[in-house]
């Protein structure tokens, strides 16, 4: 049963977990790399690997998604940021790029004016054109403020998949002074697959399940530069919070006699053995931002940051200055790595995680022992 | 059930948790930040948002009291400080704010020193005159030993609110020397609200409504700088503090048949996140210290200290060095902010916090949902 | 019920508590500083507070137990300590002062060989008499390995109490070579108090009891340069032990009808929140060694060494280079202090913490209630 | 009972803990040092020290296994190493010994293009000869895959003991594409004893134990040096990993009515309090790696890499660059010491260890008293 723990008299908190709280045990069976498959499906869109890019400017550019589409990932757009916000991005990208450990205000600066510019919708096909052209699947992200307004745009420019993306998304957003996004409503009336969060519990996943979302995020993109639980107080255990949306996967096929929702964890993935943990907690794909960052061929030039690091008023997340690559985006996933910290072949990885502890699929493999120790 | 544990044979404690143990979860609703609302209420007098200040020299001065009240707290001024003691202390304030990262001995001899000089208890009236004429709601601190001696000038000068902090306190302090203040006594007689603490539990919290305080302060003040638990064994969980206090407050609600005491959190308190989390806990309001000392306008010009640190003869805090200001207190409280941690738009992101976890206003925030990962 | 837990099928572990996880409890009551007594005794001899000296030769030496002995605490010299292996042994000593952040080798070697020379018997009864005309009660040092063939020597000397101090020591020590101290037979025959120890569990500490002891060391005198973990797989959680024994105390008084054995905790303590935390968990008084290293007449002027450091072939510890001085020994003791951390007032602070929590005496302080928040 | 905990809804992992986690408890009897024991015999070979070569090209060499034999411990040679990829692997071993502390990438690239060379099975008889020659058990490490085509030529060799070694190895391999080794079948057909692992949980040691294995290898050699876990998701707490193998010996003894097999732990061990530990939950033996490589006659001269470090397209740990030696492989096993860190007299320690908790040999070791403590 779930820990609950009378942290005062009257008054409660569940005990939560952290994808670094756990780790996989081996089953007293091992299997050949080789016979592993890391293929993953959404909707009609297969994928070699279980890979979406956060869709951050500093890794994702309509070329970028290009390339992660070929390798077998899906690469995710933001139509809200600086490539629908500037004809050329290309010099803003430079200036943050060049930012070194400056002082954390004068970066959250220039990142909060890099930002200022409004966005501009003509853009917006323009770039999904590139992506469409590059012959993958196309996907881009909007937040959910902007949804009514840009939509029209977006599904003119013809994409596959949408991305309704906010830090926390709930389908009960209460307003007074807006009409407020009916997430319901709006899938129905769409005949394309949404992709919607983030959420951290089982209740508001059950939710976004049933507004007819393809796939639910689960987490707030934290990591080691997001400041959300200082700002906000809200810090995610992932490990927690992904079995508990994989609970509402579970009930929502049952109460719907067979509709699947895909499960994208978003938060505390940096090497392959986080994402092997993640899968293993009952995600069905990750979403990678910091960690595509470290490729030769990254937008940001090695820098990173969280879209919420730009936040006009309330900035949520730090710049990490840039670093050095680790190599092109097909040896990040892929490798051969000549890095030990699981940051190259991060696929490979998981590969051979997944044969060490004996499963054939990701399906299979959401079912692996886990340990609890620390 | 509360979690006692047998630390040895025969000896038990109670678990206790700290803020930083804890985090908020959202519920499965999102809210318009511009429908939250922040507002507070002690006895007759409303504030825009729940902040008291800690009455330590190196935020509060006559003139900041009046600052803070004009942006929606309450200030409060130590009557046993500096302001207190000196004409014009500034150029106390001075030295301290130019010490550098010297040893503690030296720093901690400076403070000593600084306090050293008698209590002149007609300078009171001065300070209380330019708080009154600043036109906001005027409080000051004193502490249980000297609250005899120094209410009639404190009343006398015209205050609204009577602030009688010591590190800890309690309703029953027994002495074979002096007559001890009987807190119960003492505030019947008076026709103005008194928060008094601080108090680290429920027994004591529930004794201290009983003597008639409309504000309990939880807590012992403790931060980064603070050496209450070197010094004395004495360190307070401010998670199960505030629920254990809160949980008084609930039967002390029932025990009167509905008055209602506020409970100001004191310790553990940096940043926005944290403030929620205290408030999430059951809190009612929180008392700043530290995180004001980084406002342009701080009389300490950006030092910081606890009142605890220039006791005679056991100091139990250090003096953090001057740190360069954030930003005006204005700026400080609502923002903007271009600081991700979490420093700056103090209470613009407990609103957002609110917003996110879905709750309206403070009294409903207090059943937010906690999970606890560490 | 204590806490067992399964590490594994069919092995279990005892949870075991440091003073570091817990902290003291205020209760509802507070309490005059002046009306506390911190007085301690051991059969017949009065003590002003429960401070034992560890028998290091950086803290003890014949003038330095009779200091401490004036000041109303119990200096105990080390009969198999460089006072009794050299006729002056302060050039070791200043060697050993001398040392600077050398690697650890080199400064294990030096103490190794400072240790080399062997004990003059003969000695022991000049330093015994040093101690007698300060005036003070006289207690020395000697392993169990040397008690039979040291005793006629020491107790010739005169000395008021005995202390038998291992590192650990049990009522049942096993050998098929030597014929083995037998604690019991050996205690019976003497009329002056032993204090006997160490030990870390309730069974050792019961049968300690059993031997006739008039005190119980508790705790293998760890600490931040101690390395008995490292060399042994040994490590002791000092709250848990303690409370352990204390149970065997309450065990063995009943048992007897009436015999109280003392318990002096001896590891984990630095400062005089630890001390209180000591006590508060059932200890009758607290042996110190670190803490009185840094006293401006500590014969190891400012190095601090634990006897184990200096083993000849298996050393457990390693030599802290000299620090500056904070103090005469009486400050070091009762303030005032100038220093935040705890490490000056040592029993001003206990004496505080005392009256905070609401406490008279020191074994009413044993009741005070605990939190468990780490 | 096992402590399972539901890390989220109908998701529940195992508690397991660390060697770290847990300290020695001593019993009420305490033991000469020179009456205890640490014999150890596997199959008809008899060891002074329960001491196993961790087989890395770092720490053993030909004459290493010698020396260590002759010393009274097994030595192991990988035959997939240096020594059988070159006629002379001395100017590989020379550069790796002489890299400093460059980046990750450069030492790895250097690690992967040492082993890249080809095994060379002619060289295997070779160094099996010299180690034959040294009048000591010789025992040789071979990968599981590539047992089947390696085992002739180490068997015409003439080795004592076979030590069949992966990361993790179960008794049932699956693949579509090779043949499988099927262990049980190879073991049946071998008549000397073999040591198989590493392995983690209850059912893969008892499926291995069920091969005719006479030794099962329980961990993955994880050090401060190693990346499982970030590579792969896999982190191993060696003490219920330890305990748990245990419960399978005894289960098999009980299932063959009386066959014993060996368990060696491999990971997480550094000092001799380490090794305490190990042999205290459960263990018969350790293998030790980076240990021995701070001996003076080490072939890594100083250097220490775990043979998975290596990986030609995954490598899952780094290089620990040269450190200064210790002393010669005996003071290391024996001492004596003059390193507090219990790094030096490793058995020495052990035996100590054990005087102090009142055992007499390794078996009865096996039941000492655990602390749960962190």
């Amino acid at each position: 049963m779930r820990d609950v723990v009378e942290i005062g008299i009257g008054k409660t908190a569940q005990r939560g977990y952290h994808l670094d709280d756990i780790a996989l045990v081996p089953s007293r069976r091992t299997r050949d790399v080789d016979d592993v498959s890391t293929a993953w499906q959404l909707d009609a869109y297969p994928f070699k690997i279980p890979c979406v890019a956060h869709p951050s400017d500093a890794v994702m550019s309509p070329t970028a998604a290009v390339s992660l589409g070929r390798l077998g990932g899906l690469g995710v757009l933001n139509v809200e940021g600086l490539w629908c916000r500037y004809e050329d991005p290309s010099k803003q990208l430079h200036r943050l790029a060049s930012l070194e450990h400056e002082s954390f205000y004068s970066v959250t600066r220039q990142l909060q004016q890099a930002y200022s510019e409004p966005i501009r919708p003509e853009l917006i096909a323009d770039r999904v054109k590139v992506m469409r052209d590059g012959g993958v699947t196309v996907a881009v992200r909007v937040s959910p403020q902007h949804t009514l307004a840009l939509a029209p745009v977006i599904l003119d420019a013809g994409v596959d998949i949408l991305v309704i993306q906010g830090t926390l998304v709930s389908a009960e957003h209460v307003s007074t002074n807006d009409e407020p996004l009916n997430l319901k409503e709006f899938i129905a009336d769409l005949d394309l697959p949404v992709i919607v969060g983030g959420c951290t519990d089982y209740k508001t996943a059950l939710h976004l399940m049933r507004t007819g979302a393809a796939g639910v995020i689960v987490g707030v993109g934290a990591d080691e530069w997001s400041t959300t639980e200082d700002v906000l107080g809200i810090r995610v255990p992932m490990a927690t919070a992904i079995a508990d949306a994989a609970a509402a996967r579970r009930d929502y096929l049952d109460e719907t006699g067979g509709r699947y929702v895909h499960l994208i964890a978003d938060g505390d993935l940096q090497t392959s053995g986080d994402i092997a943990k993640a899968l293993g907690c009952g995600a069905d794909a990750v979403m990678l931002g910091e960690p595509l960052s470290r490729s030769e061929d990254a937008p940001g030039a090695g820098t990173w940051w969280h879209s919420a690091a730009s936040h006009p008023n309330l900035p949520r997340g730090s710049l990490r200055p840039a670093q050095n690559p680790l190599g092109t985006l097909e040896r990040l996933l892929y490798g051969p790595s000549d890095n030990p910290g699981g940051h190259l072949n991060l696929f490979g990885g998981l590969r051979r995680a997944m044969a060490k502890c004996g499963y054939r699929d990701l399906k299979e493999f959401q079912k692996v022992g886990l340990v609890l120790d620390r």
